[in-house]
């Protein structure tokens, strides 16, 4: 797979992920990890709760879309998390459900401090297999320039 | 453990979690998972890179503040998270760190369309063992209210 540096990114490209299955057995794993609450946890506590279910962490929700993004944008060397802003998670994730990742690039233009990176600012919108919109986000990260991997300093 | 409901919590009010040690090997595991990129994955490779050496991904710090907010506030029924703003890494953590959560209560107020929960507005700071700051968010979430467990729907 082709890895992608900066200078293949423009504002208003759109890429769009393989899909994720999310497994009952992973959403408890990590609500016990993380966010051990009750509609999160087990089967039989979720159905009293107002999901009337089981559900997975936001937070569970937004690793699986870290997950997708990766793989799908496949940057060289990596993308930099410099933020996120505007998360929010309009409808619940069950188990079972499929979620597919869109990634629109919003903005891209060179580092001012580091001149070896560029800075982007993309918009992850992550949706169900009912095109229900389960997480939507705008981040900023820095992705490496091409040709200019012996100007950094490793 | 005294259970907290929206009752409890009022503008100002500021709360500590307990300490969380950060290993190398639940970094890698969370990396290989969710943010397979070479400064998550193995120390060798991490070297290499622009942070020197490995560091967690923002997601998993993301989730053990989480885990550690969960911890501290101990909702009765649990907290929906409602989402996230500026949420910001402005420090690596590395393997051995070890996080403290800081939770302020910045707003709260009644839920208006759900009359057995309130919504609260909270900073979360989440700190290393040299007071240097790893993660900065603002949070909105819905949590029941006390004495209202009859009229909700479950």
């Amino acid at each position: 797979m082709n890895e992608r540096h900066f200078d293949d990114l423009n504002a208003g490209d759109r890429f769009k992920s393989e899909p994720l299955i999310v497994t009952e057995k992973e959403l408890i794993e990590f609500a016990h990890k993380f966010d051990p609450q009750m509609f999160h946890l087990s089967r039989r506590r979720a159905e009293r709760t107002i999901f009337k279910g089981l559900i997975a962490s936001g937070w569970h929700t937004a690793a699986m879309t870290m997950r997708l993004f990766v793989k799908t944008l496949n940057f060289a060397e990596g993308a930099i998390g410099l933020g996120v802003d505007e998360l929010r998670w309009p409808n619940a994730v069950r188990p079972g459900d499929v979620l597919t990742v869109e990634t629109e690039i919003l903005d891209a233009r060179p580092s001012r401090s580091r001149p070896g990176y560029g800075i982007i600012r993309l918009r992850n919108l992550t949706t169900n297999q009912r095109d229900e919109v389960a997480q939507t986000m705008l981040a900023n990260a820095m992705v490496p320039r091409r040709n200019n991997a012996r100007r950094q300093d490793h």
